[in-house]
């Protein structure tokens, strides 16, 4: 198992947990809870934030580990700073059921606690975009960490994209102080824009085909 | 590490902790909670529809888990769409630990909250095969996306079996309305006979043996 | 990737996921909750049941991986019914939280109520050893199921022993309605026994090394 | 996959869950709960110390899991005895979303309580790293339980190093009943001082490339 073999299956490993943890955001209405004549039918309709917020949150960690992947198809090796900046990503992305249950609970509160709310959740899709650039950058800073077949200046070219994904989240800040729901909408459109993006760049390589990893793949542009 | 591999990975990962989670709606009944003269006996025996919802929402996470093994072993490569599919199915199957708390809080309600809870689960099971579906489909819709040793005609044409496991998740939506121990139960037979339904196949492949992948394996007309 | 390799990868992952979940069985006292002149210190000594039973559960879900893991080195290919077994098996041991919640919380509580508890935990290891049983017999049943270097009489010679194990917990059970501490410090003991019974075995072999794999790792016996 | 493929396979997915299931301890105000006149604002402020501890424990978990990685890159095969003080090291790590909490919950209690709550912390990384140290010790004291490349007299004097780090920890326990505060702060020092201190020893070898490891990695010495 090579260095980076490992450290891809432990990102997975966490990437794969903090996506399905989402689901403890859903709690059941208790039976015992429900008013004297209010219906399930009404206790479920009234959690529809959860569901939206776990929906966008499913998505954007299902996002960031495309990227992930397609990051380390191009990676051979990588040194100690590298070794940190994946695990600062990590920790923002672990942390995000936290956000997602805040969004939930305060999405329609309305006024400074709704905003804070959403705040906090762009705030934290800020960082992990912020994570990811910087461990792109990292991983890719010299020729020698990359695979043989990947051209150094095509990958270092593709930078300002990450830059842009930031950008875009630092925006959805700044929206966050405008309206709550509007804010998981942005991000829930973000998520498919990026879902979609590149769905037309053909089969990914695989196992005996070497692929065009030559160029940086066009999924990199997400985030 | 190929492309599919980690996409299986990263799926296994998942789906392990979807069904892991489930212990997660066994709460145990807290000593200052049982009533002055409840035996802890009699407050086990009342979690009964805990039981069998953990039962029955465990092989059914497993036997999906059989078959997305059973798709990907005749998968060489995947694209973006199938990369989105996967994830569609992963945010159903990593969802089913809340139905399952719900439709066990709710059973033995009775009226239509139990039903309620009972559809819901239903539509979840629903979701999931449509996604499944889906998935087969998308990742077998080119010969070039399958292994060589894969006949893609046999393929295709095993693709009707698919729909079938959607249409009988359908009609365990309409079972609801009738009774939600009833859909448990026939959540619990569709799990034992897709389990035992080609247990006679023989042995799979392993390393070495490259094994009969030519035809589709019976075990992918589960779900 | 191979078919008992993902299985394996699938077998961990549900192992590493219920071991780890022991841990939210150990509920921090809140500051609110505690009485006027009630100290930390007292409230931490008070959940003494919660560490005893998150080691031994710890330990056992340990062993149960050293097994599994000896199994299936042994093992080249997995037909349907030993997929199957091996399921149940992960439902038992993922279902081990819930035990080891019940049996912290009766330990103490004395009368019929601990005994049930105990009986309950003893009864899923007995299940869990069974489950075992019942894999082991399965994957090892025919000389093809195994690695050309493993001698299918010696493995099957080793059968016994593991009926031997079930035996021990069906005792645990009895146990359990005469003292609920003493059948935790039993399922303490048998753990630790089985821990070091072996020790001293030699290393096991690796990558590169064959090592002597035609005769049944006397780890093993355990369970 | 080899022997200890699979062990360290199920050692990432342990500590891939554990560090992910800390985000269990920063847990959303509930907007019923919210005093008549505070704030999500106020509410979220006073939550500091679960963020702190928060980022602290995930810091050392990612630490523990980077020298885990380094030392079994030079081992080749594992005896029962090794596999034992992993299985030792993991309950320890595992257990610490507990220690977590704990010190979260009474870090601005003051008094005793906020004292025992770091000393219980503290006590837990003690362990891990005195686990730690065990399995470092147990896995290399052979030359041929090592890989070809790696030089036992090399990895032997390195041993020191680690009663080192047991020793920093063994002075955080002191420094608990001094204050609870700046044990936390401590911590931080800590993980950030092992997390940067060999940064510049370069890239980490990989696939194809064997790398200087027939000495022992710098990154060996944190912990």
């Amino acid at each position: 198992m090579t260095e980076t073999n490992r450290l891809e299956a432990f990102s997975d490993g966490v990437m794969a947990i903090a996506i399905t943890l989402l689901v403890l955001d859903l709690s059941v209405p208790a039976r015992s809870q429900l008013g004297r004549n209010e219906t399930l039918r009404h206790a479920l309709a009234q959690m529809w934030p959860n569901y939206a917020a776990y929906v966008v949150s499913f998505l954007i960690i299902g996002i960031i580990w495309m990227n992930h992947h397609s990051l380390f198809r191009m990676i051979a090796r990588v040194d100690r700073l590298t070794l940190f900046l994946n695990l600062l990503l990590l920790m923002v992305v672990s942390a995000i059921p936290f956000p997602t249950r805040l969004l939930a609970e305060y999405l329609t509160a309305g006024g400074p606690d709704s905003h804070l709310a959403a705040a906090v959740y762009s705030g934290t899709m800020l960082a992990m975009s912020l994570a990811f650039g910087a461990l792109f950058v990292s991983a890719t800073r010299r020729p020698d960490l990359l695979r043989p077949t990947v051209d150094h200046a095509v990958v270092r070219a593709s930078i300002p994209r990450f830059t842009g994904g930031g950008a875009v989240y630092a925006l959805t800040v700044v929206l966050a102080f405008i309206s709550a729901p509007v804010t998981l909408l942005a991000h829930f459109g973000l998520a498919v824009y990026y879902l979609f993006d590149h769905t037309g760049s053909g089969s990914s390589g695989s196992a005996g085909s070497s692929g065009p990893a030559s160029t940086p793949p066009p999924e990199l542009t997400v985030e």
